[in-house]
């Protein structure tokens, strides 16, 4: 598999600590809103930040039950996965799954700024969720 | 503080997984060994690698005390820090100290690859352990 770059670093925070973590890294790290969403499929809101030319996304559980709110009470808010940028998701899919990969995703899905995206079993990466992520 | 990157993403591992670590993320993901040290002060073996314009950092304790190895021992293998790639350190921590920040170091430190680095407490960044570096 082929990696550009590190797209981003999924942060996850409470819902209600959302803004706040918004406003922390913009005052103390100089980052700044490059969008917000609500991410329908993991039940959850995000914030992607600039950081010079980094990324962070924050992301906060919209409900108890998915796997962000599952991920936040049982280790509480913190680090979640890192996103690495691909020239194409598919064809990394197939890659990792040839390399012995555990995926979660078989099939890219829709990521926050209309980018595709899938996500890599944390016992595929020595206990780190990997996002796989390619613009367009 | 003004950010300009996302230097690399700090991940720790077993000792004796540290040479296994570093070949799954050159298979899986593209990464190339960009250098391997001991970091003296925090008694780790490090290998810092790069994945495209990215890098990763795999970490592993040299001992059982150090704080590294009591983050494996409660956490488990997986993401440590994330560093920020600052045009100087020393300006970046007293800029962070106004903002109100708890930094860990309040002088740089030498770090992997002869950069200054110095870490910002997990409770200033919504439970993410900052890293700020800067090169030379």
């Amino acid at each position: 598999m082929e990696t550009r770059a590190i797209h981003h670093v999924g942060i996850v925070v409470e819902l209600d600590q959302l803004d706040e973590a918004v406003e922390t890294y913009r005052r103390r790290f100089g980052a700044e809103v490059e969008g917000r969403a609500t991410l329908t499929e993991q039940r959850a809101e995000a914030a992607m930040l600039r950081l010079g030319d980094g990324r962070i996304e924050l992301i906060a559980p919209l409900d108890q039950e998915s796997g962000i709110a599952r991920f936040l009470a049982k280790r509480g808010p913190g680090m979640h996965h890192v996103a690495l940028e691909v020239p194409d998701v598919a064809a990394a899919l197939e890659e990792l799954e040839r390399a012995g990969a555990n995926l979660i995703d078989r099939v890219p899905r829709q990521g926050l700024g209309g980018h595709q995206a899938a996500f890599v079993h944390p016992d595929s990466a020595h206990g780190v969720l990997v996002e796989v992520v390619s613009h367009g």
